[in-house]
């Protein structure tokens, strides 16, 4: 089903700063390139919601720390993650599921590596209180 | 020749905050995707001087400011960029360069965009006294 899936990142720790991996072609959750872009969210501040028709996303906080709800309008259900540098996973999100995404730390960098380049068209939007959830 | 190319990056201002594009499949420093990796590098710090034999990079610095070096051992001639949220540049950079960089804020992170995927075997590294370079 269209299920958000999770990977732990690896993080190389290095005097100078550490490595942080992000997405590699050989990886489960890669399926074609598109486009990269980062999203800034300010802290207490939510992005969504947002719900893509075609592309799948894969998402990283390579600052910061971020929550993410995703909600199943088939199922009725939701999933909950918090993911930055203190949980480095990447989240893989399929087509089909609202989300939406709030900053939880002074500054907050998510980066998406989309399979479609951007699209207007491909995406719809609800204001934040038209799928109820308690933030 | 070997040139690094540097592409002025899109930046659309948002009240929860920015998006901040970084490589399409369309843009013309795209080859191929191989892996996306960050590397944070503290104030101060330099990380280098490192040569691919075989990667193409794309970096980008969504956060703080970097300084990149690049050193061009046919010609013996150096290029110089700062780049960051400030200067929102892309710098797509052939293999054969010589490259070192330098934190330039409290925070400073650089995501690598490579045409393959990390292999101990086709880069380099020379000490950073090892290239004159008046940091």
């Amino acid at each position: 089903m269209n299920k958000v899936k999770a990977t732990k990142l690896l993080i190389i720790d290095n005097d100078k700063g550490p490595i942080m991996r992000a997405l590699r072609m050989s990886d489960n959750g890669y399926k074609k390139f598109g486009e990269i872009y980062f999203s800034e969210v300010f802290y207490g501040k939510i992005k969504g919601w947002k719900r893509h028709i075609q592309m799948t996303m894969n998402l990283v906080v390579p600052e910061g720390l971020v929550k993410f709800v995703f909600y199943d309008p088939n199922l009725g259900s939701f999933e909950e993650y918090e993911i930055g540098t203190n949980n480095y996973i990447r989240l893989t999100v399929p087509p089909g599921l609202w989300f939406a995404f709030q900053g939880l730390e002074k500054k907050n960098l998510v980066m998406n590596v989309s399979d479609i380049e951007h699209d207007p068209i491909e995406s719809e939007n609800k204001n934040i209180s038209e799928i109820k959830y308690s933030w």
